[in-house]
């Protein structure tokens, strides 16, 4: 790998945990707007996302100027490749950082739900730190890291599986708070997608360190979601 | 352009449409599936998943044996590298398909939905169209049909916002098939979000043609979307 190659993907590992950084912090900010019904930084999240796409568009154009300079091939081909596709993971869990936002935004304009039947914080801290982990796995190559991430996406679906029965069930309780279950399950579904796309980056740093491809396969019978809650 | 680079980017063309044949096949199938309350067919859909998977796999090989043997630049590149996110697309687009089948088949073990309030098939048969449009405007780069995708995306969202309002409603009205509801809401989810694949990929067709990136901006004030439904 010559020097200036080195520089380059230097570079552009900084840059994807600078995007990784500020869609952590849309996450965060998204979840304090629910919890704090604060409609501002709801916004403010809303707003943000522009800076996230750009950026997202920026990095892709770098590895694009470094692909066609310097024509790498084997693991720098590949590396450039799993950054690409990190990119785009990260700028959709932004996109369901918005929508978050989008649906927090409008709960604050509700009436208040007065029996919230579970803790959406802890699931969201879960998905966060499974997004810490992916990155991390990144910078150092961790495959254990991102094996790790793999194994937790199980939990966070089981965890929406249990968070969709209890909604289920608080909506035949308080029918006249509808609305507001149906936005609050849906953003669990956004965490639980959120946790999906942590799980696809893992699955680029395995791709990356030893060139095979690990697709979470949808289609799995034991994996029972779908049956009940993939919107 | 090398002849046998001419004819490496013909077989990774054929590639991606026949895996853009499967995802519409399977997408077909699994809405057949609903409208007929066949759990055999969504059965199928469930199972031909690890397929579209392994062909995207398959395609991601190809392009990167082609990266490094051919080390493309300019419109090469980008061609090369658009196929790379397409197929990504393409193969979200079939583990919604799968999504859609888990639902109707977890529907056709519960009562029948007495007073659909949705044409499902025809907000379906929409999406699919977009699908179809974006594969077609990658075979012959016709941006034209391309921004057609894009502007018909619009309209698929207002369809989702009036299904969404519909079926809360119904919600109200018949409480017993609650369940039942939520899942279809999540089957226009399901379709929602697969028009948004197709415009991406439409997106890609875009940006292959002239060089620029068009981003779907989520944080869109005048999307309102995600204050009804963005699950």
């Amino acid at each position: 790998m010559s020097i200036h190659f080195r520089r380059q993907t230097e570079k552009l590992k900084k840059m994807v945990l600078t995007l990784g950084g500020m869609v952590e912090q849309a996450l965060r900010d998204a979840i304090n707007s629910l919890d704090q019904r604060d409609p501002e930084l709801a916004q403010r999240v809303i707003r943000g996302d522009r800076q996230i796409n750009s950026t997202e568009v920026e990095i892709e154009e770098e590895c694009l100027a470094t692909l066609a300079l310097h024509q790498p091939v084997a693991f720098d081909l590949r590396y450039l490749i799993a950054i690409l596709k990190m990119c785009n993971d990260l700028e959709r869990i932004g996109d369901l950082a918005v929508n978050v936002a989008e649906q927090a935004k409008f709960l604050c304009s509700e009436e208040e739900i007065m029996h919230v039947p579970y803790d959406l914080t802890a699931m969201a801290s879960r998905a966060q730190m499974m997004l810490k982990n992916a990155l991390d796995a990144l910078v150092n190559v961790d495959t254990t890291l991102a094996e790790g991430v793999r194994a937790a996406d199980r939990q966070v679906d089981a965890i929406y599986r249990e968070m969709f029965e209890l909604i289920e069930a608080a909506m035949r309780e308080n029918p006249h708070q509808l609305t507001q279950l149906i936005h609050y399950l849906q953003i669990g579904r956004q965490i639980e997608r959120l946790a999906d796309h942590a799980v696809n980056i893992a699955e680029d740093v395995l791709y990356l360190s030893n060139g095979e491809f690990f697709k979470k396969n949808a289609g799995d019978e034991n994996d029972t979601i779908g049956r009940i809650g993939h919107a």
